[in-house]
C-alpha cells in the first residue's frame, strides 16, 4: 500500500513542495549552523495537530499586538501592517488556502512566517515581550474554552431530549433494578431524570473548570515575565480572561486545565456509557422496553435480521479512550521540573480527542433519546413474577402493624419464600396462607401489593411517585434549560 | 509463614469466635434457607475497610432517629432507647471494644446487629424509610467531606512553608530552566511561588467537589423513594448538608463525588511530585542548591557515604498510585446500569488509599520544605556559562536599537555562537568583536548582561523581579494564609 | 473515633514499645547524627506491607550465606550461626511471635536485626557482597513466582469447573447474540469453552511471565557488581532461578516483571469481568437461563425478596483496580534515571493487592460456575421470535439455490421484513408468500429454519456443532486439565 | 476557521461527491426501509482508520477466495473474476486513486462495494462462510503481526546504537547513583548495556504476543462457525498463521492480542522514557556528560542561546499516550458479553497510535544514541567531592581485616563524617586521622579509594569491571544483533 498517497490526501500538514530536512528553522536564530534530523523534525513538529489553534492563535496575536502598540513598544504603522497581515492570514485559513507546513514546526511559527512573507521584517516585531511558551498556554485555553461553551450547550440539548421522554412518559411504570434484579417498581419518567442530575453535575465541572482555566498567562514569557512594560490587564480582558495569571513560571508550565477538563470529560463519558448501556438492554430480544429506529440502527453483513444499536456500542466503547487520555495527560506531566518542557506539547491530542468523540457521542446520544419509542405495555409486564411489592408489603406491616421493620422484613421474607414454593404472586397468597406466619395481617395487605400503589406511595421528595416526577420535570426544566 | 497469625495481628475485622460461614446473614430476612459460602462471605465482606465509615454512620444513624420520632414514624421511647444504644455503641469503638465481624458484612450491619443486642428489638425500627444504598452514600459522603477539609488545612499548611522559604529568598537568583536548559535567572523565591499557586487551584478543585457533593441521599431508599413521611430537609440539615438530593435513583447510583475527589487529587499528587523532583535535583551532587538534614534523608544499608532524599521520591512514586485510583473508580462505574450494583463496593478502598498518601505526602513535603537549607551560592554560581541572559541581550538590541525581536534574535544567536567558540561568555565579547555583527551595538549593551539586572527587569505582573516577587508574597498571604 | 485504637488493633508493624522517631537506623551506619523526623519514618517504613516476603527472605539469606561459606568470605562457624539463627526467625514468624518494628524499616532490616540479637556481631557477616538493593529484587521474583504457581492453579480449577459445566450441556441451545442482539443459536458448552480458552491465553501469558523473571538478581549489589569472589551461578540455581540476571544497574532498577504480570493479571480480570457480566446476565429476572443458590447470593436490608449475585458483581466491580494497579506502576516507573531510587517501593503493594482480589476472584467464580443450574428450557425458549436463523435461510439460498450470497442476504432481509409486518417466524412463512420475493425457494427450505438444524449444520473447525463441541471439551481437558 | 475546508483536506474518507446520508447499506440488506442519520453514520464509520488495513483485507481475501473455490464452494470462474478484481483494487490503492467512502462504513465494504463495480455479481460470492467479525480479527491480527515484525526491527537498531556507544566507552567512569545521588563509580558501557537488555525482554514480550495472537480466526463466522465446507487449515496455513483458532465464539469477540501488545509497547515507552530521562540530565548544564548536534536539538523563539533536547522530551512525553492507550482497550473489554459488538470497533486507534508514535520514538532515540559525542573528562571528574568510594572502604575493612560488613560501615561512616567535616575526600584522609576511628587500618587501604580500582574490583559477573563489560558486551552482540 503506497503510505505516502494516502498520506498526501489527509494530513493537513503536508507541505506543497518538499521540505529540506535540513533546513535550518528561522525562529531558532542564529546560533544554529545546521538543522535538524529528518526524524528529529518528524517527531517535533506539532502543525499536524495544532493547526486547530490557527483562529485563536490569530486572535491572541491581534490583541497582543494592540497592547505592544497602546504601550508604544511598536509604532502604530507596524502594528498596522501586522494586524492587516493577520486579518489576511485568518481569511486565507478560512478559505482552506494556506499551506501549513511541516518545516515551520507549530501554528505559531508557520503564522508568523506567512506574515512575514506578507508584510516583511515589520512581522518580527510581533514576537516582542513573548514566547512561544505563554503564547500556546494562552491559545490552548482560548481554545478549551470556546469548546467547553459547545459542549456545555451540546449537554443541554441531551438534558432536554431526556426531559422530554421523562414529561411523556412520567408515570409509565417499569422494575427498578438493583444487582441486575427487580428491586422495586419505578417510572420511566423518573428513571431518565437520574440521567439529567448527572449531566447537570457534568454541567457544573465544566463550568468550574472553565472559570478556574479563565486567567490569561501571555505575558509570562518564556518563564520570567518580559522587561518590556506590557499591559497584562489590557490582553487578559480583551481576550475574555477574568485576570492575567499571578506567576509566570506556573503560567507556562502547568496544564491543570487540560487535567481538569479530561477529569470532568471522562465522568461525562461514563454517565454516557451508563445511559447507553441501559438503552442496549431496554432494546434487547428479552427486554424490547423501547425500539430504535433505522435511523439509530445498522445491520450485519452476514445475519440478514439484524438490527444493532451500534451507535450505543460506540458511546459506551468510547469510554475507554476519554478515561486513557485523562491518563495519558497526568502521566506527561509527572515530575516533569519547572519550567516548560518539550513534553507538554503532548497535552493537546488528547484534549482534541477527547473534545471530538464526546461531541460526537452527545449528538448521538441525543438524537436516540429522541429517535427512541417506548413500549409501556413491555415495561409494565416486567413488573410481575418477582415480588417486586415486597418491600411495600414490609411497610404494610410496620405502617399498619406497628411491627419494627427488620421483623416485617423477616416476615415478608418468608411469605416470599411461601409464594415462590406454590409459584404464585404474592398478591394471590390467601390470608389463611398468610396469617400462619403472621397473624396479624389482614385484607387491608392486598392494596399494598399492586405495582401502581407502590409507586403512588414514594412521595418522599425526589421519590418516583409520578406526582413527584411531574414537579422533578418542573423543577429540572428551570435548573436546566 | 503462619498467615493466620499474621492475619489475627493486623485485620481489625477478626471476629473474636470462628464464625459459621454457612450462617444466614440477619438483614436478609426470611427467604434465604442456607447461608454463604465461605468464599462468598469473605469476598463480600466490605467491614475490613468500612469499618472507618463507623463514626459518620451512628452520626446519620441518630439523626434519621431524631427525624423518624420528629415524623412520628417511630416513637419517642424506641427513639431514645436507639439515640442510647448509638451513643454506647460509639463509645466502644472510640475505646476500642467494639467487636466487628465480618459475618455482619460491612459497618452498617455490625453496628445495627450489636445496637439490637444492647436494646433488643427496637433496634429493627432505625432501619425504617432507609435502605443501606441511601446509607452507605450519606456516610460516605460524611467521611469525605470531612477528610477534604482536613486536606485543605494539610495544602494551607504546605503553601506556608513554601511562602515562608520564599519570602526568605525573594532575590536569590538561580538558573530558571526549560528543557532542563539554562534559560533566563529567576528568583528562588518566585520559583517557589510558582507551587503556591498550584496548590491554590488544587485546593479550588477540592473545594467545588466539596460543595457538589453536600446534598444528602438519605431518604432515597433502596432506589425509589419511600412511602413513610419523612422529612429529608430535616435530615440533610442537621447532617450540614446544603440540601436533600434531587432524584433517588441518581443518589443511590452514582458516585461523582468519588470520581471528581480522586481527580482532583491525582493533580494534587502530580504536583507534589514535580516539588519532588526539583528537591531531588536540587539536591543532587551536581546541583547542591538544597541541603536536606538527617531529619529528612536516610542512609543505605551498603554504601556509607549515603543520604538519600527518599521522602521526595515517595511522594513522587506515589503519584501513580493516587492515578491508578481514579481509573480503578471509572473503570468500575463504566457502563453500571442503574440502580445501585454491588461493584460500587469497590469505591472506598481507593479513597482510602489516596486521602492516607497524600496527607502523608503532604505532611511528609511540608517538613522537608521547612527543613531545607539554601546554598546561595551555588545558586548564583549556577547562572554562569550558559549565557543565560542572551534574551537580555536580544532585549538590548530591541530596546535601545530599535530593532525587530526578530532580527534581534538572530544577531543574539550569532554573538552566542562567537563567544561559544572563544570558550567565553556574553559580557567577555569586546565591542570590537560584536559590531562586525551588529554594527549599532554601542557599551550600553554590558548593562544588560549581568543576571541581576536581567532579574530586576523582569517587572511585569508575575514576573521573577525581586519587587514583583514581594508584592506576589503579600498578595499569597492574604490569598491563601 | 479513636483511630489509634483502631490502628493498634489493625497494624502488623505496631512495635510492642513506643519507638523513639530520633533514634538512628543501624543499617545506616555511622555518618547520621538524627535519627529522621517521625513523619520521615511513617513515609519511609515498608513493613507494614513488604512483611509479606518475610520467608523468600529468609531463603535467599539463607542461600546467600551458604554461597558466601562456599567461596570462603565468611568462615564455616559463622555461617553455621547465620543459618540456625535465620531458622529461628522463620520459626518464630510461622509462629506469630516475631516482633515487627517500624523502626527497622523494612523485612530485610526486621530480620538481620534480630538475627544480630540471637548471635550478636557475625549477623553483621551476612550483608557482605550483597544491598537491599539486590536483595529485594530477588525476594520480589520468589514471592511473585509462587504466587503465579498458584494463580495458575486457580486459573486451572476454574477452566476445570467451565469444562465440566460444558460437557453437561454440551448441546443445550440458547440465543448466541451479537451488539446484544439475537444472532445465532449457539449451544451453552460451546459458550463457557470461549472462556476456557480467554484462561488458557492468561496462563500463557503468566507462564511467560514467570519465566522471563526467573533470574537472579542476588550479587549485583548496590548497582555496581561486587569485589567479593561471589558465585552468581551457585545462588541463582539453589533459589530455582535459570540464571544470575545479566546486568548489574539493570537488575536493582528495572520493574519489568512486576508490570507484566499486572498486565496479564488485568487481562485475566477482564475475562472474569466478561463472565461475571454473563452470569449477572443470565441470573436477571429477564433472562433466568441459571440459578444460583444461596450459597452464591446475598440479600437486601430492604428488600426482602432479593437474591442478588454480589460475588459475580464484585468479580466485575474489582477488574478496575487490577488495571489501575498497571497504571500505578507504569507511572512510577516513568522516567527513572538508573538506578534504584526511593519510588520503586510503590511496586508491592500494587502486586499484593491485585494477587489478593484476583485469587478471591477466581474462587469465587470457580464456585459459582459448579454451583449454578442451568436452565436449559429457558435458554431454548428466548431462542424463538427473534428470526434467529435468518443466516441459515441466506446459507439456503447459497447452497441449494446457488445464489451469490450477498444477493441470499438480501432476499433474506426481505423475507425477514414480511415475518416481522406478519409478526409470524419465518417457519410459518407460506411458499406462497415467499415465492414472490424469490420464486426458486422450494419447500426444502423449512429444514434450514429449525435452531436445533442451525447448530447441528455449524460444524468447521471450532464451530458451535454439537460434536464439534464435544471434540472442542476433548481437546480442551488434554490441552489444560 | 472554515472547519469543513480543513476536514476536505485531512480525511481520508472524505467522497468524492456527497453521500445522501439515507442512503441504504448495500451490506445490510433488505430489512431496512430507511438509512442512518447522519451522526450515527458519521458515529459509525471507521473508514477513517481502518484504511490501514486495505492490503491485509484484501490479501487474507484473496486466500478465503482460493479456499473457497478449492472447497468448490464457488466456481473456478467466479474466484478468477474475484482475485483479478482484488489484484486490481490492491493496485488502485498502491497508487493512490481508490475512492474510500464514509457511506460504505469500513475497509471491508469499501473493498467490496468496489469489487461489486468492478466484476459484477458475483462479487457477492466473496463473502461466503465469512462475517466481517472475523473478517476483521483475522485483518487486524495480520497487520498487527507485520508491524510488531517491524518494531523488532527497529528495537534491534537500537540496542545495536547503544552497543557500539558502549564498546567506545567500556572503560569510561561516571559516577552511578542511586535516589539520584552519587553510589558508587560505573563505566559509561555498562551502562548503556542496562537498557540493551530492557529492550531485550521488550522483543521477548512482543514475540510472545506475536507467537500468541497467530491463530487465524477466519471461518469462525459472525460468532458460530458456518454450514459451509471450508477448510481452516487451509487458509490460517496460506495466510502464515499457526494454525485456526480453537473456538468460534472466543475468536471474533477477544482481543487480549491488543491488550498484550499495548502493554508490552507500554513497557517499551517506560523504558524509552528513562533512557530518554538520562540523555536529558546528562546533556544539562550541570552534567555537561554528553553534547547533541544540531540534529537533535532546537532552539526557542525567544531564547536565542537554547540548544533543547526536544526529541528526547518528546519520548519521555509520549509514555502516557500508550499507558492511556492499554488503559483505553482494557477498558473498552471490560464486562462485554459475547460474542462481537460495536464497541470493539475502538480497538484500532490505540494501536494504531501506539506504533506510530513508537516506531518515531525509536528511530529518533536510535539517532540521538549513534549521534551524541561523550564527554569522559566531565563524566571522570563528577566522581570526586562525593565519598563515592566509601563502599570499597569498607570492603577493605572487610576484606583486609576481617571485620562484619556492618561494623565496616558503621566505621566507614565515621570516617565519612570526618572527611566531610574537614571538607576533604577519603584519600585525603592520614592515617593518624583514621586509626583512632579503626586502629587496624593500615596504608593498604589507600589502594581501595581510586575510582579506577572500585571500578576494577567489581568483577562479579554482571558487574561494571571493565574486563566484565567488554564480555557483556560480546554476549549481547551474539543474543541480539
Amino acid at each position: 500500500m503506497s503510505t505516502p498517497a494516502q498520506d498526501s490526501g489527509r494530513e493537513i500538514n503536508a507541505p506543497p513542495e518538499p521540505v529540506t530536512p535540513a533546513q535550518v528553522n528561522a525562529a531558532w536564530g542564529g546560533r544554529f549552523a545546521r538543522g535538524p534530523s529528518e526524524i528529529m523534525e518528524k517527531i517535533n513538529a506539532s502543525i499536524g495537530f495544532d493547526y486547530r489553534l490557527a483562529d485563536v492563535d490569530i486572535e491572541a496575536s491581534m490583541v497582543h499586538c494592540r497592547m505592544l502598540r497602546a504601550q508604544k513598544i511598536i509604532s502604530d504603522p507596524d502594528a498596522a501592517a501586522i494586524l492587516g497581515g493577520l486579518s489576511q492570514i485568518r481569511d486565507e485559513i478560512a478559505a482552506g488556502k494556506f499551506k501549513f507546513q511541516t518545516a515551520h514546526e507549530d501554528i505559531h511559527m508557520n503564522v508568523e512566517m506567512r506574515l512575514k512573507e506578507l508584510i516583511g521584517p515589520a512581522a518580527g516585531r510581533l514576537h516582542t515581550a513573548r514566547s512561544r511558551n505563554d503564547q500556546v498556554a494562552t491559545d490552548f485555553r482560548l481554545w478549551l474554552r470556546r469548546e467547553i461553551d459547545a459542549m456545555i450547550r451540546g449537554m443541554t440539548q441531551l438534558q432536554a431530549a431526556l426531559i422530554a421522554q421523562a414529561e411523556a412518559h412520567y408515570d409509565a411504570i417499569l422494575p427498578g433494578l438493583t444487582h441486575f434484579q427487580s428491586a422495586q417498581p419505578v417510572t420511566f419518567g423518573h428513571y431518565l431524570l437520574a440521567y439529567v442530575e448527572m449531566l447537570g453535575r457534568d454541567r457544573g465541572r465544566l463550568t468550574d473548570a472553565r472559570r478556574r482555566m479563565n486567567e490569561c498567562p501571555l505575558g509570562a514569557g518564556a518563564l520570567a515575565g518580559t522587561p518590556y512594560a506590557i499591559d497584562r490587564g489590557f490582553t487578559a480582558a480583551a481576550l475574555g480572561f477574568d485576570r492575567p495569571t499571578e506567576n509566570s513560571l506556573d503560567a507556562v508550565s502547568d496544564r491543570d486545565f487540560v487535567v481538569e477538563f479530561l477529569a470532568a470529560a471522562s465522568l461525562l463519558a461514563v454517565h454516557l456509557s451508563r445511559l447507553a448501556e441501559e438503552i442496549i438492554v431496554w432494546y434487547s430480544d428479552r427486554f424490547r422496553f423501547i425500539t430504535l429506529s433505522d435511523q439509530f440502527t445498522t445491520g450485519s453483513s452476514m445475519m440478514p435480521q439484524k438490527r444493532n444499536p451500534d451507535a450505543a456500542e460506540l458511546i459506551r466503547g468510547k469510554t475507554g479512550r476519554v478515561v486513557g487520555q485523562v491518563v495519558s495527560v497526568l502521566m506527561m506531566l509527572k515530575a516533569l521540573p519547572l519550567a516548560y518542557s518539550k513534553d507538554m506539547q503532548e497535552d493537546k491530542e488528547p484534549v482534541f480527542d477527547a473534545v471530538e468523540n464526546l461531541q460526537l457521542g452527545l449528538a448521538a446520544m441525543t438524537g436516540m433519546v429522541a429517535d427512541l419509542k417506548v413500549n409501556v405495555a413491555a415495561m409494565r409486564a416486567a413488573t410481575t413474577g418477582s415480588f417486586i411489592t415486597a418491600t411495600d408489603l414490609a411497610d404494610y406491616l410496620v405502617m399498619a402493624l406497628k411491627l419494627p421493620f427488620r421483623d416485617a422484613h423477616e416476615i415478608t421474607g418468608k411469605l416470599v419464600s411461601l409464594a415462590e414454593g406454590k409459584q404464585i404472586g404474592l398478591a394471590d397468597l390467601s390470608l389463611a396462607e398468610m396469617q400462619p406466619i403472621c397473624p396479624a395481617i389482614t385484607s387491608e395487605i392486598y392494596g399494598f401489593l399492586t405495582v401502581e400503589g407502590s409507586v403512588a406511595r414514594r412521595t418522599s421528595y425526589g421519590g418516583t411517585a409520578p406526582d413527584q416526577v411531574r414537579a422533578a420535570i418542573a423543577r429540572a426544566k428551570a435548573r436546566f434549560l
